[in-house]
């Protein structure tokens, strides 16, 4: 369907007809052409269907007013009023680096938006200002919490991201599950296996099944850890923000029963709150990791957002790769 | 050698003994003791040797001029003039504490400190003051980066810590090794092995003999997860705040070329930000979570915190177990 430019063009024009502003059509298209690009497609081309079927049920508000409550020139909250999840999340981080350059921090908890794709991807837009970002969100029941035979929590990202002096920005963006849920969802589409080890089938059984895994539970990283880690996030992004949480998020593909209200929490910082060096001292922290013996068959120790960074670079030259489900997805709702 | 308020007395005088004043004798007292009472002695007083090996080498300041310099009304930095890191830590949580409660926010660097024992001590103490906190601190050596075959980052626990509207505090403290470096250094001396998969000698292979571990490598949760949230804590307690970082924190055990300079980074926020009734929906939370169905063998779900909070109600009954070797220690170190 063409080059990045090309597919954005016509994902907006989607958007458009599904009754969204230019201007969140725009902020959508390209958060999606984003996922595309820096090799997640599973944040990307894959949900378009699901973000217009939900605006068709009035569960995603196409024109959403979306009020942001000021608290103190650091700290805002942002009612998404259901907006599309991409909305929310722009709105929100425009708004902590506006209050981040005002005062050194900002702090913005969004409440009633949906799924916004990738938690780097607005920490990208931190860094670019030269600011330290925290992203925090929380998703639909995926990860069962230690002890339990039940999935409650999202796959919950920590993302964190600092400027570091050079054009290459270091995104850490970590689901706390072993496997992220998009890509079990790009291999049940595909009829493709699931790696050992990584999910349980919904009677505790360990699967390689991925439409099994999708009913089951994915296991989170280092046991109890991961599960504290996801835990931590439904706190931070649910419970503070006044979003759903524990286990009250509507999974948004095949649960239409109402709006996701998710929560999403923005922590942004100046790097040179303490010291005056931190471009320096950052310089530095890298090239002495970067020195370091390697083990055998490794060229180079990246550091997070490396490898997406080459990757963004080198599709932004090709054509976009689009499965012929997605394919056609995207020609029904264009013929709309 | 007797109950948790007879040796914290008896660490008191130790450290009374080493030229610390009368307060932060009992400050660090009161961490160490903290530690054993939790269940982790290895940041106990199997540490208190070092401590006044460090203190009678100069490295740690038993007097030290600790400045607190003021950002904004949220946000301050502490040059700990390397004090020992119980007190640098108990300043740090106190100021963020106290900005916290001006504005809602309490942003704290602290460079120039050292190991200041368990991040959940300070977590706790901003929680038990209605508080949620952050606690970031990095460490020594042990952990080496993904693709590196040399160990760089610290052990550099994530800690998170909320109110839960009961008396038990959510303390998720985390760190991103598989097992603890205090854990190897304590079946070090007993003689004792590591599990498996969990440590490489320092040729890069797997072993199970904890001398061995010491002088190799630990292994991070979750590959390069674990090493992403080691490098993430280390730029925002190290490079962020002036402490040490990219593997310059000297291991207090073996390193007596210098002070440690480690860095702490503490971030608190009032619940009630947004919403004003976190205490509910945190309770509401818990509920839900508590309330899933369980794996065979699963009696009850924790949160974070808990096992510690019963382990520490138990163990202020009894006396405190301490092995021959430290016995010894302490014994010297009181003589002196």
């Amino acid at each position: 369907m063409g080059n990045a430019k090309e597919v954005e063009k016509l994902v907006y024009k989607i958007f458009l007809k599904h009754g969204m502003s230019s201007n969140h059509s725009k902020i959508s298209a390209k958060a999606i052409i984003n996922a595309e690009l820096i090799g997640a497609p599973s944040h990307g081309l894959a949900r378009l269907k699901m973000y217009c079927d939900r605006i068709n049920k009035k569960l995603i508000n196409p024109k959403p007013k979306i009020k942001i409550k000021k608290i103190s020139s650091s700290i805002s909250h942002v009612d998404a009023n259901n907006s599309i999840g991409f909305v929310a999340g722009e709105v929100g981080i425009k708004q902590a680096i506006k209050n981040a350059k005002k005062t050194g921090i900002g702090l913005v908890g969004i409440k009633n938006s949906g799924h916004y794709g990738l938690s780097g991807y607005y920490a990208e837009q931190a860094v670019k200002k030269n600011l330290i970002a925290f992203c925090f969100t929380n998703a639909p029941p995926a990860i069962a919490p230690f002890g339990a035979r039940k999935s409650l929590f999202g796959t919950n990202p920590v993302c964190f991201g600092t400027p570091t002096s050079n054009k290459i920005p270091f995104i850490f963006d970590s689901s706390v599950s072993i496997i992220n849920r998009g890509k079990i969802r790009v291999a049940a589409r595909n009829k493709k296996k699931i790696p050992e080890g990584v999910a349980l089938d919904k009677y505790g059984k360990p699967t390689t099944d991925a439409l099994k895994a999708l009913a089951g539970v994915q296991l989170p990283i280092a046991g109890f850890r991961g599960s504290g880690f996801a835990w931590m996030v439904d706190i931070l992004s649910g419970v503070l923000t006044g979003g759903n949480h524990g286990g009250k998020v509507k999974d948004p593909f095949d649960d239409f029963s109402g709006p996701q209200n998710i929560g999403h929490l923005f922590f942004v910082l100046k790097p040179n709150l303490f010291i005056g060096n931190y471009s320096q001292r950052i310089k530095e922290n890298i090239k002495r990791i970067k020195r370091l013996p390697k083990i055998k068959g490794v060229k180079e120790i990246l550091y997070p957002g490396e490898n997406k960074f080459r990757r963004h670079k080198k599709n932004l030259k090709r054509n976009i790769i689009i499965s012929k489900n997605i394919r056609k997805d995207i020609e029904i709702l264009n013929a709309k």
